[in-house]
């Protein structure tokens, strides 16, 4: 269980490589991501989501704070089992039981880091922890102490740093070092630094830290003010060697810096930063996609590399000088991020080879099974629709709720709606237990009226939380996709349908959920951690 | 028509008052936001945008391109006659033609901008322009000479300034300066630059411009890497005095620099920068709620100081360190963003007082004639709806589109959904001129199907080609808020509607669109700028 003390660090490769000119990237999607409000995971979700990641190249995994919750553990430890290219991280307080069953959740990683945090700064000395500065120190050495026993390599934290008097945080982390800690994270807890702020911060640390050649240091960034992501480049550009930020920005508040655009910034600036990443940038348009689809929640046009504005130049004059000449307004191209250069357009006479094709072009790799229920759902499309679209193939891709298939099974769907009045929804339901059962109900529209039959014919008691269907492409025909998000026993539930027709969309969405609920899956949940959700 | 030689510049709050430590704020909302895909707005939305603007206490609008299309023009021209407390800027390429029609657009204005654009960096001198160093100043001089004549201030860029050799920008800048313009504005036309880079130019420029010391100089940053907003202020911590930036961060490609972020950085951080503006910060909110409404584009939970998740401390951790002490994890409060401190709910028996005083303790300022449709709407909900929230009045105020007030109303609307099978609609339609119409028709789902009978009623042809509806509230007796842009004669009509019932909110969207098309409104339509898009 306990691992041997010579074993950490010794396959680090955080500690190896300092010297190569490299920023490791450490996602924190699924921890610092995934604990804001509407961006919550279940732990399929996050499986995916973790491939995803690894396929990208990330170099750190943060997969969740294992001591928030039976959930939080069960993701992290599954996570560790299975991907093998990325070091897998898991945050801990400093805290023992916090950092035993960090190690425990870790124990089958390939390469594991746990991320111990502590508050550094004065506001929180005084009023959060209650501490001495010596005690803050005592504490956090005894808990990097501690965790060197059970993992390859371990981060610290010193929570609110830039709001905490250089010189303390300097000792701090030399304490830090000699305690065992081999990457050194300096957070911008609140969102409130500048670019400058932070380069002074990070040269000033290179300077003063005990032990600085031999680590490295790290930057994590919140958007509050809108500098996440120029905040992390101006520590990269004093010296910090390891970046913490997200797929499309999310985390806490306003989000933490933007994995995408950090990546993108530092290769289209290479001689300007000279350092580079490990990233296939190529996969970040589709790994973003994937994190819309698992959370159900869109990027704006207007979002950098992502968004579908990023690359469109709209204005005559800008369409002009790109035609003279890309340079003039175009300074990376759409294929660089992985938006796929040609649309190619299915249908109904197109073969499982041609599907299987495209939709990797798309960035999407699909197992066997996965594949044979995409199919399946191609066929049923192409019957109903002639051209099949990039966007349609992402929603058949991603859009279908695993949990729509069963134990309860849509059989018939009728529903009414008229102007002034009732709207009313029958179902006829089946079960894998052998029941079909018939129901019918009226309400507020259609997604109400279903829901309420849905509830009739299943028993579930539902509440409507969040509701939105969109199309996925043009035309008449083209596909809705629904999200649902409804209460049941004081907890959120999440999900998902597509159809070309969005009420039915909307009774798939409303199917999984019923599914989840009866499964009584207690990874499914959309709701906040139970003990505690993360920080730093 | 022509103003005398000796009164431009008289009454410029812009060169009188260089030495007051203040940062304008010149909102270019309409100009490079609306000509992004997707943000397009008509006529009347922009005037709605640019009251709120002034309200916001934006310095400058920049209200259009005047030469870009009639519809442009018009826009800029009513703008320019009915706000009184922001100066009014229309944007001109340096060719007399642009500059004249900019210069009759602004006629009415109070205080008036025309602003000349010319790029300066060699790649656009050569590929774009195909003009030597010489020419390219000397034609910058001729445009600001003549502007001169015809508005109270001028304002000039060099397109793509942070790709332009510095020593020749000065050299552009300073001849402009002499020529006449009152503000000289280095735009990161490509969104490319780091802050330290910014600050180094501004420095630079501040320092080797002839007359620096009576001009504004003004940044103009877009969010391509994710840096527009730091950007923005390492230029204003170098000397600029004027920022160019768009509500919701909205613009061509990844978007300009946040209005709001920009806003707050300036006031959270006001011991750093030493410099404020003259926003009432307790408009952002709903100003830029206001936006997502004209727009159809809203903004996500992550994103800084108006999504939804800005303020949310979710984290136990974080809740547990509020409770102690607010400052250890915020920043700015809430209220200081004018979201509304205390949640109240209205009913059945809210009169119309009550719900003026509280759309106003959301921002909304409703003259009586709006008044009056909102309260009828008001009453209609609080019978189908037992209790109407903040969310609830919003949609009432913002989301019902005007259009759907006729020449067509609906009289009666049907629909039905069969899992598997189509969908079908009934429509009954009466129009101001005394026909009323019923038809039918069948689709993939029922928003196809309204739309198919919508067109045979009407008999105007209408291709979906964008869709969506969400909730505004919780509950099943939410209001569903659609938003429909369906494409007739090669232009894009943009539609809203807002009903407890999708289907019927759907319907409602369809109703404005077929409505717009009638009236053949040109300024109604969705599509881009005929002339020219704009630049810089």
């Amino acid at each position: 269980m306990m691992k041997t003390q010579d074993q950490p660090n010794s396959e680090s490769s955080d500690v190896s490589d300092v010297a190569a000119d490299r920023v490791r990237i450490f996602d924190t999607t699924l921890r610092d991501g995934e604990q804001a409000p509407g961006f919550a995971m279940d732990r399929r979700a996050k499986l995916r989501m973790a491939h995803a990641l690894e396929a990208l190249g990330v170099d750190i995994i943060e997969a969740g704070f294992p001591q928030a919750s039976p959930d939080d553990f069960a993701a992290v430890a599954e996570i560790a089992r299975v991907v093998r290219n990325s070091t897998i991280c898991g945050l801990a307080r400093c805290q023992p039981g916090d950092i035993d069953t960090t190690g425990r959740a870790l124990e089958a990683a390939h390469h594991s880091r746990i991320h111990v945090f502590l508050s550094t700064s004065p506001l929180h000395r005084e009023h959060k922890l209650g501490m001495s500065k010596s005690q803050v120190i005592d504490t956090a050495v005894a808990a990097i102490e501690r965790a060197r026993g059970l993992c390859h390599e371990v981060e610290f934290s010193a929570e609110d740093a830039l709001r905490t008097e250089p010189e303390y945080l300097a000792e701090v982390f030399s304490a830090a070092i000699a305690a065992g800690a081999t990457t050194l994270n300096a957070p911008d807890t609140v969102g409130y630094t500048t670019p400058a702020e932070m380069a002074e911060l990070f040269a000033y640390l290179r300077q003063h830290v005990k032990g600085a050649e031999r680590v490295v240091f790290s930057t994590h960034c919140h958007d509050d003010l809108g500098m996440a992501v120029a905040n992390s480049l101006a520590a990269v550009s004093a010296g910090a060697r390891q970046v913490e930020c997200t797929i499309n920005g999310i985390g806490e508040r306003a989000g933490n810096a933007s994995l995408e655009e950090i990546v993108m910034a530092l290769r289209v600036r290479a001689p300007h930063f000279g350092v580079g990443t490990r990233i296939d940038s190529r996969k970040l348009y589709p790994t973003s996609r994937l994190l819309t689809q698992l959370t159900g929640q869109a990027v704006p046009r207007n979002k950098a590399i992502v968004g579908d504005n990023a690359f469109a130049h709209e204005s005559g004059i800008h369409q002009h000088g790109m035609l003279k000449h890309r340079g003039t307004y175009e300074i990376m191209r759409p294929q660089d991020v992985g938006i796929a250069e040609t649309k190619l357009v299915l249908g109904k006479h197109s073969g499982r080879h041609a599907l299987r094709q495209r939709l990797q072009a798309l960035g999407h790799e699909l197992d066997d099974s996965l594949m044979d229920g995409v199919f399946a759902r191609f066929k049923a499309l192409a019957d109903k629709k002639q051209e099949i679209h990039d966007e349609d193939l992402e929603a058949l891709a991603l859009g279908q709720d695993p949990d729509a298939a069963g134990p309860w099974h849509l059989v018939h769907l009728n529903t009414a709606s008229h102007l002034g009045g009732s709207a009313s929804a029958s179902v006829r339901l089946s079960h894998d237990d052998g029941r079909e059962i018939g129901e019918a109900a009226i309400g507020d529209g259609p997604v109400d009226a279903v829901l309420r039959a849905f509830q009739r014919a299943t028993g579930t008691a539902l509440e409507l939380t969040q509701f939105q269907v969109r199309a996925v492409s043009e035309g008449g025909d083209a596909q809705g996709q629904a999200q649902l998000t409804a209460r049941h026993a004081a907890r959120d539930w999440r999900g998902n349908g597509v159809s070309t027709d969005i009420v039915e969309a909307t009774a798939l969405a409303a199917l999984a959920i019923v599914n989840r609920i009866e499964r009584q899956a207690p990874q499914a949940t959309v709701a906040a951690p139970q003990v505690q959700g993360a920080s730093a």
